[in-house]
């Protein structure tokens, strides 16, 4: 007896260029996506690409700081796949908004970046997580156990002068990530935090280092990496792993 | 030449009755003391009692985790030491709010105890900070540097199933307390973060492990560890230290 | 122009049966391996299986912990595969002796287990480390960057009552690989280290938690992560990442 | 009714020039100290001013790192003190051998700073223990129960490229402490770990920085930090500690 029924999706949030693109990518090699960002002219681009290389993707714009977001974006999702579509993997892949500034400068908005991911991850967390279960339920089970995965950065392990806000945010996001890996691990979800410690290669980042080859982050790394992390078996999940270009000093 | 001209007084937020408390009479020992908590009901005892051994307490209501309140509470500590009255310690010792519960059945008030503790801890951080400075500045230099100290939990540094809004909260006021240490331990002020790892004793508690003694956190020896990292010269400043019983688990 | 000479192998201390054997079969894949273990009769079922799956295996009985054993073991390697064999991947699976006793029941055996490990994890890497430098210089580069993997466990990060002896030699041993990291790194060679947290399913084990499916780590799960570790890039190496079951408490 | 009959004594393992004497100095002016390091000469001028100070100090020259040292130290103490002394307070401040070379150009030393510091911790540990346990058994209780302290460093935490042999030995040593305090705690022993972040200042580092005041950690403040451990009743015990100047980056 099965009780699948429905093909199971992945959904990215962040899915804007670089790290978020490259994860949508190498989920649609496997799985329908879902493609979160706030703009929808930054989605086109990438549900075409994808579109193209024989995928299916759709992308939705969406605020997911914004609470009522996420619950308009899953009934958009059932309407799209099925309201009983089973998720596969759901990445938090939201940018917290990086800032370095003396803190007495700083006014209200020191805050804003650690609301709007706190937000934002837990509004992710809160309406992917029964889409997750159901993927976890199924049986026979997924080969690949349903994940949540969430992008983490050097800032999540340690604050720096002038970086509390960025650090707050990051630090609040590992545990959330941490207790939900506790709360929904023995439920069959494998929840994850990825360390990114490194500028990442973007078209932003395109100056910095340029005549040393390899010593940023490339998009695709960190999505294979998310990609491995979805393939473990529920025997052996990776809680949190680390990235960094090879040169780094840490 | 000296700079000095007011004698300096410490800040206690979170002073309610337990650990707050005992803080608070540790410090009135050497310092004139500016107790906050939201209820005067809460301050009136204590103010009392350390009048009474001879000390100077001024408790003022005050919610620090409402954006207007800190300033509101600076200017009436100003009216009463001094606009220019240094700080030689403020602990910001407000309770996150403590709740677990199934992550899907939280509503939007999952995020209540990050916003108000975040809010809280850098509101604080922004009013006392521009007067722990002013000590820090004093010429010659106070025997004991001005000090900052934050009230961790062992939910600081292990998110926990159904802790996620507490863990949040605790994380991120530990992501604060760093970056302000590397912000303005340079600028001679001392910033710390004690991981309170254990129950505390308090009249809430006093029926939890009531036959084995000394298995609860005792509120004094907190107090004693606040005034021993205020107590440090600048050559040799803690950022973290942990509190337990001698027969907790961990 | 391309310096690559000679096909680089795999080789993996510590290939008793369990996880060694799983990460021998796993990298034989790819690379003819090397395996070295105390016994040749824990070596010869291994070697006999890779050989009938098609690929190349050579079982060297050696003791890493003396330290002329890790000396003759290369020159062997030598002889076999050329002198100027690159080594692909190096994996340092030898198990620390796990003991619990009480501290003061201890003899000087006490330090057995940190001396061993620490002489076998040195030794090793030493004898290693300028196999994989040769892979990492070779044009053009290896699409999988020279690898130097080392087992840690749940006492990498946390001692433990009872524990000290295994918990000083993990411990170490994360010491070794952190260090190795940030020297080797630079220079192209992965070096990371994987926390064991859990029962893994062995013979021995097999008794343990035996109604609940996946409860103990699976040793072709650890296999695969380290799989995973050799196959990333050099702009985004993972240092360390965690393994447990889905049901595991932490 | 009581069993205290002995009057307690403390004992300094590392007790040369520098921290280990300004431990000394802090501890006699409440017991009688004995002073262990591995020549006598380094012990005579700390001997001498303690006693010109009123204090009670015993030099004995010992190398803790040779297994039959500690035993015959112990018996020449007991010989002293009497063989039912309690001891109140044991501080392991041994300096591990610090180094900083390219890996592959070390040899057989590179693991002398580890089995030396190990053998050195864990001998100590095996021989004070009995004497604390001793201590924390009698009645009335001690007001300052009985304390065991390891001397840690950066190199705690973080391996570093060139650095492994050192970072080797402190982790072993952290481990150590943590395993003994989780065991020993649960007995009424205060177990505890200084992680030292900084330049100590001493004759040897006198050049270094000589003209930013307090940049270096002075012996003084480590003393007093260590009077403070020892100082904490057992319902709040601190287990780790970090200690670094005002204007150190981390």
């Amino acid at each position: 007896m099965t009780t699948k029924l429905t093909k199971p999706i992945a959904i990215i949030a962040g899915a804007g260029p670089g790290t978020g693109a490259s994860i949508a990518r190498r989920f649609a090699q496997t799985y329908p996506v879902v493609l979160l960002a706030r703009r929808q002219s930054s989605l086109d681009p990438l549900v075409q690409g994808i579109t193209e290389s024989g995928g299916t993707a759709l992308g939705i714009p969406a605020d997911v700081t914004q609470p009522d977001a996420m619950e308009a974006t899953m009934q958009q999702i059932a309407g799209q796949f099925g309201a009983d579509v089973p998720v596969a993997a759901a990445i938090f892949n939201v940018a917290s908004k990086f800032s370095r500034a003396p803190f007495l400068d700083s006014g209200a908005e020191f805050l804003d970046s650690l609301e709007a991911t706190a937000r934002g991850a837990s509004n992710f967390s809160k309406a992917v997580l029964p889409f997750l279960l159901r993927a976890a339920a199924e049986t026979p089970q997924a080969r690949l156990p349903p994940t949540l995965i969430f992008t983490g950065a050097t800032a999540s392990l340690k604050g720096g002068s002038g970086l509390g806000s960025f650090a707050m945010s990051k630090f609040a996001v590992r545990a959330l990530a941490q207790s939900l890996a506790r709360e929904f691990g023995p439920r069959g979800v494998h929840v994850a935090h990825a360390i990114i410690d490194g500028i990442i290669a973007t078209e932003q980042t395109k100056e910095y280092m340029k005549d040393k080859p390899d010593a940023k982050i490339h998009p695709d790394g960190i999505a294979e990496s998310y990609w491995f992390l979805h393939s473990q078996p529920r025997s052996s999940f990776t809680h949190e792993l680390d990235l960094r270009p090879y040169c780094e000093t840490w």
